[in-house]
């Protein structure tokens, strides 16, 4: 039998974490006497107070580290429990919203993916605000602990490479998980204060610059306004692309940054591969922007550079409506939103890493065609990659597309347009943020989208989120049994 | 070097016997005393006349076979050159057509895509109008020999899987193959005459019914009528329908039925998975039109169960404006286009087989994740498949995609709206026929289509038709070197 106790036990301590983080948004109401703040003191004790309770009840268990099964059941009951209580101030504070809506935006939030079913951003209390930020915020801190820990012990993705690389956790996770947690949470503190420091200097009040950096290092989306960076047409969203790259680059290689070595950031092939990337879709933008739509101004530059970043870091901040620019720029964006950020960042999508070994893969297979050779070794970053990896990375990309196409048919199924449902689709796999289509507001909400529509994309944005392997392993009778 | 006498001679003869084939369209024009004759007398004097000299300049080099860098540069030189002759007459009969329109007609002839450029099929002269048939039942029957003689040897796809199945080439091509492919056109004769008896008894003229016995047992979908099977809104629907599931059957099975052995073909589990994920398909829609849509008659089946079929085998005979159904009928056309017929039979795009491999694949690598055992063995229809065969379908996937996405892009940029663009691409790389969007005709033609576009999917149906694999081989430096 598979022993939950520390599951539980970790899930508890989380929870009580999650209640703590509303005082924030209590205060927040408090200091604008907007009469708001009981909703998330109601959450904080219900939260807390379910928090110490599984906590206890499972103290009992703990104290020999996880093994790779409880591994993943906490992966996945992280994302799936604690978006429930972090739905707690929506419903409380909004009590005319949906119990789906509720949900939706708390999922939105801790998977940081950003798409929103509230309209009138402008006119809601700052609570609320906060507490989306702050959602995005746990959530993108929480997915690089995954990446660095939980994901190379689990052998997802590929990301088994990655394990040697720094900490050594032999098989079993948490002895070290503590050390490494803080020195990241460290990191992941002063990316914020500068990205908040920049915002607020240029000009956005303490609280916009507050809910915009929570959300810009988390890779997030969510904004205080319905325009989002429209607000801001000037070097506001500089300072973000700069923040959404920085968030999306391996953390690793930032913390060795701080800790005074730049080089193995300036020589690590993915980044490299991922600025390329993001130069490479910009300029396809801008000069299809420059020549076949006649537009070529500073306008044109930072607005096509921002929203290629913003979508290819899997941010969905937005300016402007890009669906109007034409078919072209559509598709590469929706190219872009595919490959996504670099390994263990708060970055989503398949990952420039995992596009890598593809192409070296189909590079060697090629070769290989005409050949009598059947030995062929794929290397990356002066390694070999096992062929665990390679099966691992090619899994994965198989897994990314089928549960594309099956959640853009179960969209399409509840009547929403194909546009809407294949973007639907891709904004909740992949979580990034906007959609498009007849369905979506003005305002790239899309609170009109059908009930089932809204649980479907839910479950989309979690298991895109755990890079889907860690969500359907719980399916197999095998797991519980064995 | 690559001594290229036998391939030049081989494509020497394949050229005389398409320039003897230009004699039915001569003849047809000729009873019919529309005075369009002299356009095939002269392609057949062209064609037959470069096809001698060719075969003749190369006719020193023959007698020891094919190697497989021969094979490969066969079956692209093929599928490039034979299509150029096969444009003649749509050059010399209608001088207003422009040439990318004539070659693009004629591509998708010899693939036997069945996307259009000519609208008012029903003025046009009868000569036309058989060649456009004879065009797709040769591409048809060319396909099939490529799929049981070359793809098993070139190790394409993983199509080596059934390379010992009844053939034993020992690695070089040609010494039996005049055997296999006398045996082939037998079957492949007696399934034209039986749709050609059935459509002919069914009340169409002895004309229509032998252009469409030609183009549905090729899979290929062209038409005497912008109408298509619309014209035949009964029994003729039910037949094509027989008739196309027939087409996309493994060919050998057909083989051995023919000599008295149905059990190979009940058995084949390509086969039974084949026939279910078309039941499934049909259900989906006709549900879907049932449920949501209100409509259920024998019309809704027949006409459901028609367009299935017709979509999944690759055919693309129409009956209706499917992309009317609303979406969800949208993206079950577009996930079965993706899956396509069974191997080595007419029908196109990535094939059951191959997705039964990749599930087999998927099934064993998640059993792996939470297990310490790591070797995993695929088995299908008795045998193991060995890893070179899991590596090769797996390749086969990732081209496919890429070229899709690649394809979608690049007409994107042409300046075709984003459904024209993506159901463009996904016609033209999966050989199925018909596409949907703002630039597409009320009969389905696309002679709006920039002529860049046009090019663009000219080589998309030659690459998705050849498996892309044999295409892109041609590009390597190492191939012309080695
Ligand atoms: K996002
Ligand atoms: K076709």
């Amino acid at each position: 039998m598979l022993d939950l106790r520390p599951v539980g036990y970790v899930i508890g301590l989380l929870l009580g974490a999650l209640g703590l983080a509303m005082l924030g948004p209590l205060v927040a109401d408090l200091a604008a006497g907007n009469g708001h703040w009981p909703a998330f003191a109601e959450s904080a004790v219900i939260t807390i107070l379910c928090g110490a309770l599984i906590a206890l009840a499972s103290s009992n268990g703990v104290g020999q580290g996880l093994t790779i099964r409880q591994s993943f059941l906490l992966t996945s009951g992280t994302w799936i429990i604690l978006p429930l209580f972090g739905a707690l101030p929506f419903m409380l504070g909004r009590p005319d919203l949906p119990l789906v809506d509720a949900f939706f935006e708390s999922v939105s939030g801790v998977t940081t993916t950003g798409t929103t079913v509230l309209t009138g951003l402008d006119t809601l209390p700052a609570g609320i605000l906060l507490w989306r930020g702050i959602l995005q915020w746990l959530g993108g801190l929480g997915i690089i602990i995954v990446a660095l820990l939980f994901l190379p012990v689990m052998r997802v993705g590929g990301m088994q490479f990655f394990q040697a690389e720094g900490f050594d956790t032999q098989g079993k996770i948490l002895p070290r998980a503590l050390d490494i947690s803080w020195a990241l949470l460290n990191v992941y503190l002063m990316l914020t204060g500068a990205i908040f420091a920049a915002y607020w200097v240029l000009g956005m009040t303490a609280f916009e610059a507050a809910v915009h950096a929570f959300t810009t290092v988390a890779t997030g989306g969510f904004s205080t306004t319905d325009a989002s960076f429209a607000a801001w047409p000037g070097p506001e969203q500089y300072v973000a692309t700069i923040g959404m790259i920085l968030s999306s680059l391996p953390f690793v290689r930032l913390m060795q940054l701080t800790a005074g070595q730049p080089m193995p950031l300036v020589r690590d092939s993915q980044v490299r591969a991922y600025i390329l990337w993001i130069a490479i879709a910009a300029a396809l933008v801008i000069g299809y922007r420059a020549l076949v739509l006649g537009e070529l101004s500073e306008d044109t530059f930072r607005n096509s550079l921002f929203n290629v970043v913003s979508i290819m870091s899997g941010t969905g901040f937005g300016d402007g409506d890009i669906s109007a620019w034409g078919a072209f720029p559509l598709v590469v964006f929706f190219c872009v939103g595919a490959i996504g950020g670099c390994t263990s960042s708060t970055g989503c999508s398949i990952k420039v890493f995992r596009y890598q070994i593809l192409f070296r893969a189909i590079a060697a297979q090629i070769k290989r065609l005409h050949s009598s050779h059947r030995v062929v070794s794929i290397r990356y970053e002066g390694r070999t990659v096992g062929e665990g990896v390679l099966d691992s990375v090619i899994l994965l990309f198989t897994l990314f597309i089928l549960s594309l196409g099956l959640l853009t048919v179960a969209l399409s199924l509840t009547g929403l347009s194909y546009l809407s449902a294949i973007t639907g689709a891709w904004t909740a796999i992949f979580n990034i943020g906007p959609a498009f289509g007849a369905e979506v507001d003005a305002t790239g909400a899309i609170p009109d989208f059908p009930e089932t529509a809204k649980w479907l994309m839910s479950a989309g944005m979690i298991a895109g989120r755990l890079e889907i392997i860690a969500v359907i392993v719980l399916f197999l009778p095998r797991f519980w049994r064995g």
